[in-house]
């Protein structure tokens, strides 16, 4: 098959509802700041009740990275399952307005669009309550054969472990992906996924990931360990390649033996996390399907991110292209 | 009844597709910069296809006013209409999240929450195309009697002078609030508004507005004359008290032969002009509620408009209370 992508993603497909919070309403509502909940319908509608007024936006975490990808001038391809409801025609527009391939069906009669009721404190970390709803129907034939064999990058997001039909879903992607001589990368997305499902993981890891993107804590916890260090010489022998985000200690790439440092991008102001992680990876796997060096990749992924968390909202307000160039990344 | 609310408004419930735009998009859809153009749900779904990826939030007018007033420490209440369904919730959820009042039952079983899509071009400009769907269901059996005669002003919103049911929804209320001492305010919303009704806009507004909001083109199209002054002039015999905004050149208040000119707050970069009429509204009857000489009443209504137009989305992001306290008005 020709190259007509450089990414395609496989992740859940939510609309984010995303307000300002105060630290009491994460203490009243036993929430840990930056991580993300799980919430059924029931406890979706008392979380919102209690949430202030907000907006709501296109979120999903690979849908995020496929968002900025596009930004960039990259060519990405969606997989993922909303409803046929309001926020499911929100989503949809708003993946194909940004030029992204996005063409699976939506689900009928069944739950409804996803939600992420994102809680952004003063100190700009996010706090996120995701009802998953109809995202968790996505399954192995949603996989589109000809999409995952004509891109460059197949992206697969962590957050779908949680999903049993989406893990059969991945397994089949990587088959088709590697048969053909594509590249598969996973981000781990939440430390409390990689808790949940350490052992899933790193099996996955080992037999069928080349590139992984994690942050610190993620990869602390896929390896038991509070020393960074240790576990990303952990990492490096299991993965060709992997970036791992230190917030504002920039980031570090590990390729075949070698460590690689990245500044982070400079931000004036924190104002919303949310999304951070997503961009980075669009920066870096933009780069890479480029053919740019590690070190540019990272710095393509570092100002990605950088220009995320100086605004409200998942993804991208500028025309990352214009930055990069306006930069000479 | 005992004064429950500085202000009652009755308007358009609806949900903001909020996304950028080009000239070129303008011209090509046939919208009049600036203008609001009301749209069915064929030609909704066509001009929502070539939009760009947007954000959504709760706008309507009056219900971005009343998201103003409760901004400055007012209490406030709304009136209006949505449908059972995803975008219905949301603008339920947004009033209620800011303390105001609302109550009244969404539809069932008709037409979907009204939306207004609005395409922001670089200069800041906004042109709206909306659907005005369940909101014109609104009619005089919601207009809350305990409410209308609790509220020290009751304030209608000129667009709802498309909806034939709506206007009857008018008389009650202006009915209502005369008949126990309350005051009416109206906006008149648009200058294609003040075109499609003007001899029903005049004749309401000798008959029934004590406070009038209007904005140069809306008062110009009122007295059909290209001359401010004229219709300043012709205005000052028809209310008791009005307010006309000039955009940079700031407002004009009339009251009782005396012409008051406020200057305009300075802002940095206008981003979005969405809501700048609305928060104009909010700051001049949070001011009047409270007793403040008019002069005043100006600069905190000058100071809401600039906060909103500073940046995307029709209400404001910052307490204006806080906001106004810091500038000493």
């Amino acid at each position: 098959m020709p190259d007509l992508y450089d990414v395609a993603a496989i992740g859940n497909a939510i609309v984010d509802v995303i307000a300002p919070a105060t630290e009491e309403f994460l203490a009243f509502n036993h929430l840990t700041k930056g991580a993300m909940m799980l919430v059924d319908e029931d406890q979706s509608a008392r979380i919102y009740a209690r949430m202030q007024a907000g907006v709501e936006a296109s979120g999903g975490s690979a849908a995020n990275t496929i968002a900025g990808l596009a930004s960039f001038g990259g060519k990405g391809a969606f997989l993922g399952k909303v409803a046929d409801d309001q926020l499911g025609a929100v989503f949809t527009h708003d993946m194909k307005a940004i030029g992204a391939h996005f063409a699976n069906a939506p689900l009928v009669g069944g739950k409804a669009t996803a939600v992420s009721m994102i809680n952004v404190t003063p100190d700009g970390q996010r706090t996120m309550c995701t009802f998953l709803g109809a995202s968790t129907a996505f399954a192995d034939e949603d996989v589109d054969k000809d999409v995952i064999e004509s891109a460059k990058i197949v992206y697969l997001e962590g957050y779908l472990f949680d999903a049993p039909l989406a893990r059969r879903a991945f397994a089949k992607a990587a088959a088709l992906a590697h048969g053909s001589g594509r590249k598969i990368a996973l981000t781990l997305s939440d430390s409390f996924v990689v808790e949940r499902h350490r052992e899933a993981l790193l099996g996955f890891i080992e037999g069928q990931v080349d590139l992984l993107f994690a942050n610190e804590s993620e990869v602390c916890a896929l390896f038991r360990t509070t020393d960074f260090d240790e576990a990303v010489s952990a990492l490096r022998e299991r993965v060709e390649l992997a970036a791992v985000t230190r917030a504002a200690q920039g980031s570090v790439i590990l390729s075949k033996g070698e460590r690689l440092t990245v500044a982070a991008e400079p931000v004036e102001k924190v104002v919303d996390t949310t999304g951070a992680g997503d961009q980075y990876a669009a920066g870096f796997m933009f780069g890479l399907s480029r053919g740019r060096p590690l070190q540019q990749c990272g710095k393509l992924a570092s100002l990605a991110a950088a220009e995320v968390i100086s605004h409200y909202g998942p993804r991208p307000q500028v025309s990352l292209k214009e930055l990069a160039e306006s930069k000479g990344y």
